[in-house]
């Protein structure tokens, strides 16, 4: 038996083939269009993942269903898109309009919590049953599993670890509040904290790391500039680990879970993320010695985690 | 059949017999003396439970079991109160000598993981079950209620609601960072502020309440001082309703709970506190008039709340 998993991105909708396993066996993706009438995107997921299913030769009945991950506020229980920003949708029946198409039982939840239940099942989790995932990309995402499964929060709306706060009336945060965790250790926030760093400080090596424009700094440019020493960018990256440091000790202190995963582009550092944070939330999760403190990681399923995940949804 | 629910407290160790609707049909209190080898407290405890059981003439077969609310970092899996800062405490098997004194079924839990099950059950959030509760005392305690069920994390020292940031860096808590809830939110935090802000300004009313003698401030002082409109007290109340507001948002962003409850003294000021805090997160929370928001509740069970939510853990 195989399950369907479907990554539902701005960009690209993206359909797997699972199996028992959790190996994507094939996959495919199209061009999402995002703002187009909510049907006709319907009508490309089910069309992608019919073709995917056709390609593979796999007959109808050893398909066990599609499980979706989406952007947006979502109501995993009764299968509706509540909002999305990103489509401009509002309470769309996604999971009914595909079963419609497909004849296959459904399931959603939100992009974030399907990445963290696929690195769970398959990733840098999969010896845990309780994971905290943090996405660090254009904003900052957050998956929580419980005992192995998604926790959503009761109503649509929970699980956004990104938008707590870290300091009050601090940086402007995409939700309309201010100081949220996202304004400060999403990579759009690195990318702001490098910038400014380096308007400060014309002799830092950030200048000639990005050409001497400043629009050439990416989430990298402070790590690398910090390799070489540069006391701008050792300040940013110091902030920076401290900031996401915080983060994690918040998440920590309310989740104790078995383990702490980080994702998005960040994450390249791998190690040079990782031990500094390590390092800093041992003296400052709540109980420090007292208590279990659970390991930061970086997940490794990149983009397939968001695909295995949905298919997990099913279980 | 009765259950039986233990609040530990610094203090007192209080012992209600609860029936099957959560009525405390009687209770009684004996002296903690907190830093006695812990089988002594233990010890008294037993007793305690049963003088109160043989005064009610209930025969022990009608007695289900014993729950236990303590403060400290429980492991309630293993029925271990892991550290307690108040007694001295580490490692201790509390559930396991209980249940040889007693031969009835123990369980325990954080005092404000019970207080959150005992309003669940009985209280204000009787209707309701996603819960998450904060009792703003002499620290934060936080209880987090999912799907009728405390939430404990993964690990012993989850659910930790008061040490998670609200401003990085800021003030000093009592776990060892600066800038928790805890330090913003806190009765003790509330009095700090007003302190600090009436010496300030020496023609505040706050003065004149507190007969000018700033140790007498305690958390109504500040509302008090804001009903007679002082410049100075409006501005710590509002100040306190955003920090609170703020990390109700937070708990909101993360838990999407049916309802948020408030307990702890400054809560005697009922609707003054959650009318502007109701009114301060409809536009902050996540999703903002696309997604769900709980209401804020003022907690009605008072001190019962942790005994009936101690004899809840049995079920």
């Amino acid at each position: 038996m195989y399950k369907i998993g479907i990554d539902l991105g701005g960009t690209n909708i993206k359909a797997g083939i699972v199996d028992a396993s959790y190996h994507i066996i094939d996959e495919a993706s199209v061009k999402t269009l995002a703002h187009r009438p909510y049907m006709e995107v319907i009508d490309d997921m089910a069309n992608l993942v019919l073709s995917l299913i056709q390609k593979n030769n796999i007959p109808m009945e050893d398909i066990e269903g599609v499980g979706i991950g989406s952007p947006g506020l979502i109501d995993a229980a009764n299968g509706i898109v509540a909002y999305s920003n990103n489509f401009n949708w509002e309470n769309v029946p996604l999971c009914k309009e595909l079963e419609t198409r497909l004849q296959k039982r459904t399931a959603i939840s939100n992009d974030a919590n399907c990445a963290a239940l696929g690195e769970q099942k398959a990733g840098a989790a999969k010896d845990c049953k309780n994971v905290i995932m943090i996405t660090l990309g254009t904003g900052v995402g957050g998956g929580i599993i419980i005992d192995g499964h998604i926790f959503e929060g009761g109503h649509a709306g929970g699980a956004e670890l990104g938008h707590t706060m870290l300091i009050a009336n601090g940086e402007p945060c995409t939700c309309g509040r201010k100081g949220c965790i996202e304004a400060y250790v999403s990579a759009t926030a690195l990318i702001r904290d490098t910038k400014r760093a380096a308007t400060k400080n014309p002799s830092s090596v950030i200048h000639t790391l990005c050409n001497h424009n400043l629009d050439n700094i990416n989430g990298k440019t402070v790590f690398d500039a910090a390799l070489q020493n540069d006391a701008t960018a050792l300040t940013v990256k110091d902030n920076y680990i401290s900031y996401l440091g915080e983060a994690i000790c918040d998440y920590i202190n309310v989740f104790r879970p078995d383990v702490v995963l980080l994702s998005g582009g960040v994450c390249n550092q791998g190690e040079a993320l990782t031990q500094p944070l390590n390092e800093y939330i041992k003296s400052r999760c709540f109980g420090t010695d007292k208590a279990f403190i659970p390991p930061v990681r970086i997940a490794t399923l990149g983009n397939h985690a968001g695909t295995i995940g949905a298919a997990a949804l099913l279980e």
